[in-house]
């Protein structure tokens, strides 16, 4: 991704220090500051407190942590396993990228353990980047499809995305952003709705700011816009990511995303799912059933952070206190409501005929 | 409503001191405070910033403004039915209303015009009163057969509710809340999911205090969060108000209904929609198609005000500067979508057969 015209990744490995870097995406968009991981308790916490998020990234930042604690004790891989693990629960292709790295530490003398786990590491990384750009790939002829049939009558393709499934949420390109981006770059003239995402705003915070980076026309609404749009023919159509997908199609993301969905069924509207095959669950089903919905921290919905007038940070209160709240991190978007998923292998529809294809 | 356990309304006429006195809303949750309006510049003000809001409580200040216009002037009336009209375009009992105090005014002296356009603004403020008391009375039976049908299963009937249709909405009793007050007075165990509503967070700063101020069970959601909770069983039925209301039933409420009543649709849940009858228009049909939607100022999504962690109140930026932003006021739940609608004449299908009837 660009930021400030630079080319830049979300996580990398620096070799000239043995370190781990990635962007604060808990400072974005004010600050711009690259972190130092150096510890399993620093990506732990990375990965906690959202100094990186999205599915994608999230699998990558655990995969290297498992080097930050081989590096210490070479003894430490279960314990490290477990910890990541812990981090958030929702996450498939966390468990999917603490598996790999697993199996890829299976007989080896523990002085190498170390240097493997950095070397999957790495593997995964670029795995990463190449799976997002071919998603891009894959998702553009989509584009391209609605942009030939729309260009008569208006001036650019109106896109809706919900939270941030961007180069911020993995690598590099992003998922549902990686399409986008392969659009922009294809030239088809483009303007991005972005829910600002309630209650942590990453919309706000961070995709409007990397598609402002790439220079794509994006403006912010509040996620209970969505619908008015779409009754007023202002989207022409939805891309999410996706935190986990079941054989069936049904897709968990962030909280809200099922009202979108809703939405665009009920306005005809295409809804896209962008995700790597790693973020599918084959062992599960019913969406609905079987994932566990992350009840997260209530602060995420009682406090907001932000620069007062003067830039200074501060964190308010946005509910009286003693307030009760509940927190949901995610819904899910039930098959039926997807018109297309596309993943790095292709575009595929949401039914288990054609999602079992990519076991 | 009860506040600190006494008896107040939103709006009232206070003889004594000739004022006419409301609850500054825009102070709420923090501090409450009473404001006087000593003028036609005061109405305006409290009306198009939002001291008062609610399309009921909106009519009965342009009212109350009407008389503090006449007061000062007795030849200002038709100027200020112009400045009182353009205060909020959406509201359709704002001209209901103002339309009611011309008729009333028609043929009268100079000399009596403000007398009788006080007694006019009086009127309207009992009959707002009753209107709304009508709601609840109306709309109790619902959760009454609601209950019996869930009280062997679960220990309270879930309501969730969008924005705030209560009585701060309102003079008093409010319109969805009225009916939910009812309901709490009759002693079914209730507990209510409230929308915060962005941008302008009225569910987090209005409704949860009044139902907490009425000892009402609530739970804060972001607006993300209520197809989830329906989705998984944890909503029995939904009441919003409504601020234009079409004789087909179309229903143009606070941005983001819409979103809910998909989700209800979806889910076999209930959406029912409270409202006064002075609040249809009865001239439109097609309400996507006639209700001019209000684009609101983007500072309401780029910047939020509530009270740091020593109790300072801080207006603080929850987007960088310069991000573009759109901010509809409203939007459209088409009739299909709405169970039925409650009036004070009773309970209506949403279709132009059973509305035209309230004519």
């Amino acid at each position: 991704m660009k930021v400030n015209g630079e080319q830049i990744q979300s996580i990398w490995y620096e070799l000239e220090t043995d370190e781990v870097c990635i962007i604060d995406q808990a400072r974005l968009p004010y600050d711009f500051e690259i972190l130092s991981l150096q510890s399993l308790t620093d990506a732990c916490r990375a990965i906690s407190s959202m100094e990186v998020r999205g599915a994608p990234l999230i699998g990558v930042t655990a995969a290297y942590g498992v080097y930050l604690a081989l590096r210490e004790d070479s003894s430490s891989l279960d314990w490290a396993i477990k910890s990541l693990s812990e981090t958030r629960p929702t996450a498939v292709n966390l468990r999917w990228s603490l598996q790999r790295m697993k199996e890829s530490l299976e007989g080896i003398e523990p002085s190498a353990l170390a240097g493997k786990s950095l070397e999957t590491a790495q593997l995964l990384e670029k795995e990463d980047i190449a799976v997002c750009e071919a998603i891009g790939d894959n998702g553009l002829g989509i584009l391209e499809a609605l942009w030939t049939q729309k260009s008569e009558s208006q001036k650019r393709l109106n896109i809706l995305t919900h939270c941030n499934a961007g180069a911020l949420a993995t690598v590099d390109w992003g998922t549902a952003l990686s399409v986008i981006y392969k659009a922009n770059n294809a030239g088809i003239p483009l303007h991005v709705w972005v829910d600002e995402t309630r209650p942590r705003n990453q919309g706000a915070s961070l995709t409007c700011w990397e598609l402002s980076q790439e220079g794509i026309a994006n403006t912010l609404i509040v996620d209970n816009a969505g619908g008015h749009l779409m009754q007023s023919g202002q989207v022409d159509l939805c891309i999410v990511g996706s935190d986990r997908t079941t054989i069936l199609g049904d897709v968990c993301n962030k909280i809200g995303t099922y009202l979108k969905a809703l939405a665009a069924r009920d306005n005809a509207i295409p809804f896209y799912v962008a995700l790597p095959i790693s973020s599918i669950d084959f062992t599960i089903e019913d969406g609905l059933r079987d994932i566990p919905i992350e009840e997260r921290d209530s602060k995420e919905v009682s406090e907001i952070t932000g620069p007062d007038s003067d830039g200074i940070m501060r964190t308010i209160r946005v509910a009286s206190q003693g307030t009760a709240i509940s927190n949901p991190g995610f819904d899910v978007t039930p098959a039926k409501l997807i018109t297309a998923i596309i993943t790095e292998r292709g575009i595929h529809e949401a039914t288990k005929a054609s999602l079992e294809r990519l076991l």
